[in-house]
């Protein structure tokens, strides 16, 4: 069997980057950016002002202090939109409001704190250094230079910074189309009263999520019987998808007919099993350009490995700088054994005490434990070759999906 | 000039948990459930098989091992979503499906990789125990059971979980609706091309994205110039929602007017300036039902003030546990000067080494720079009392919701 290493790299060697379509700034929002943004103009645009105040040249004020306040003609009143063009001379001084540009000849704001106006003059208690409160142009955004990566994530700040160098449509990398299919017998659909030797279909809900979750856009195909007519004809709907999960149907059993199906529709079948726990059975192949998983139908095994494959996957398709999960050490706070043989991942909250890190699984870890992932901060990964480990040792602990560890 | 804390204090004191509204179960993922949830069948709903094989009586296959099969009669077939009905008898074995009901009489699974059938009757090679392979009737979820609380946000889990449990409608908090009003007569709106003497309206996009994230429905006013009338005409259109932002307008200047104008219309003042730096001209108010934030136009201190008011404000509304942020420890690289009076609240990225958190600003701290929002993981805080810290010290760190700190 191969391992979660090896498998996942053949997984990342097939998935390649989507194309790029233009959005409304708005709708950029948690896409990924599909070019390089550079700054057009610089932010601030030009010198302004950072304080309401008096723009004035500091030489004029300095004997200026709070017992000495200096007194300044007051040759202009700068509003929000608008500036003083005339050139600042001796004695002058412009009120002036926040973010408004700085008349020529003034090189410093003071504060509207430290003034007093009486008609046309203005005593200033105050004396200021060149520069002081005063915003320069480019400041923040330097005209020319590189501002946002291609890769990079569209979050608040991002979107306030594309927004502030004019840019109301933005180039992002299209999300992959994910076909979701659940597959079994045994499974119904929500909103029926209960029928005997079934249960309700929740993978394909996790799955889902989690699609909508790693960027993916979905589409639900809804739940297939363990009949090879009845899955060939929904799996041909899939035919705009980069991405194909099915669920169920990929064990050892009579009525795993996945991989026959698929065979069958012309996949080629690239591995079959990985030597992980929870998870074992999983398929993966290549379908004209469809990338195909097959998933445990246990839905535990089915979120864990949507997790190592399949979010890596749109992670890649989606052109992002970080494709891989995040890890982090930590001490295991139980005895845990293990079988030889197989990677065991192990749902785990995380806590942190004293600069460290501490791993606890959360509840029981059958595969078919769902609450035990509800509660999940990460996997705690023991290796092939370990028959288990102490409490107190050191462990790899894999994150999920960017929640804050060890801080609540 | 009050603290951080107080001024937060006088904000969720104000802050209503808002009412529940049912929504299909794929449309509660990102809500908060609005009532627990208790287990109304088990799940698994009976005793059924963790894996392909045959259902035995262990006391039948007490001599069975790799070299000594034990043959047993095959009385049935049950494949998902069916049942083997009658009893088990001495010397019988059933096929059986991962899934399906385990029948009457039998009390473990032998996995078919160790099994052998030719015709009705199978080899089996192994001598499994009481229980081996069989999950148990309300394994995962216990009938009666409390399984997710009110206040817990949904994610993939919690949505297999409610499906798992035949739910397929959810009662969830309803979503703030936050009207976003940005005012200023230098701002011009995106798509004309560069007016002199203004700059792009940005902070209705970060406002926008930061409403959305915290779980609230923004509703976008656009921009507002510096005009009583003007401003009064637009906020009139507030009237269904739970919370009003503007941005800008909140200083000392003359043509800072929000004041005036939400006074005007009604708004209860509760504070104005808090002892935070960036962020002290905010503004707090009531009006009618309404609560109104005036930020200050800034874009740092916008999206900082936000977190700091905002936020908590719509999770208390959305009736979440944790409303207030998560803080942790760590220790600044780098010596910082400060003035007495505020409490500093810089942006910084967080890195972990060995256990411990390094916090490093994200350069430039002026609250026009957006670009150090941008990399930010955090808000260092440094208290009012304190006239700045030293490399090596030990600061309490804001985190800047849900960044995976310091693992990348």
């Amino acid at each position: 069997m191969i391992s979660l290493e090896q498998a996942r790299e053949k997984v990342l060697d097939r998935a390649k980057p989507l194309a790029p379509e233009e959005v409304e700034l708005l709708f950029s929002w948690r896409r990924v950016l599909a070019a390089d943004i550079y700054a057009g103009h610089n932010v601030p645009p030009v010198d302004n002002s950072a304080m309401d105040g008096y723009a004035v040249r500091s030489v004029d004020l300095k004997d200026a202090g709070p017992d000495t306040p200096v007194r300044l003609k007051v040759v202009g009143e700068v509003a929000a939109g608008s500036a003083y063009t005339a050139v600042l001379g001796a004695g002058e001084a412009v009120s002036i409001m926040t973010g408004s540009p700085i008349p020529k000849g003034a090189d410093a704001i003071v504060p509207v704190e430290y003034t007093n106006q009486a008609e046309n003059r203005v005593s200033l208690y105050l004396r200021p250094h060149p520069g002081d409160h005063i915003r320069q142009a480019g400041e923040d955004l330097k005209q020319g230079n590189l501002i946002l990566q291609k890769g990079q994530t569209i979050a608040a700040a991002q979107l306030g910074i594309l927004a502030s160098l004019g840019i109301s449509r933005v180039k992002v990398v299209k999300r992959p189309r994910i076909a979701i299919l659940a597959t079994g017998s045994e499974l119904q659909a929500l909103g029926a009263s209960a029928q005997e030797n079934h249960i309700y279909n929740s993978n394909s809900y996790t799955l889902t999520a989690q699609a909508l979750d790693a960027g993916g856009e979905p589409l639900n195909l809804g739940i297939a019987a363990d009949d090879i007519a009845e899955l060939e004809q929904i799996l041909a709907k899939t035919q705009d998808c980069q991405i194909l999960i099915t669920s169920g149907g990929v064990s050892m059993g009579k009525y795993d007919l996945m991989q026959e199906v698929l065979k069958g529709l012309g996949m080629e079948l690239v591995f079959w099993k990985v030597a992980i726990k929870p998870g074992k059975p999983i398929l993966f192949g290549r379908w004209d350009e469809k990338l195909v998983f097959g998933l445990p139908g246990n839905p535990v095994a089915s979120m864990v490995t949507f997790e190592e494959f399949i979010r890596p996957t749109i992670y890649k398709m989606l052109g992002k700088k970080q494709i891989l999960p995040d890890y982090i050490e930590a001490i295991s706070t139980e005895d845990i054994k293990k079988k030889l043989g197989r990677k065991h991942l192990l749902r785990v909250s995380l806590t942190l005490k004293e600069g460290r890190f501490y791993a606890t699984t959360t509840g029981q870890q059958g595969s078919g434990m769902l609450s035990s992932m509800s509660g999940a901060d990460g996997l705690m990964i023991i290796p092939e070759d370990s028959a288990g480990i102490n409490a107190g040792e050191k462990v790899t602990v894999q994150l999920l999906n960017k929640s804050v560890v060890g801080t609540r």
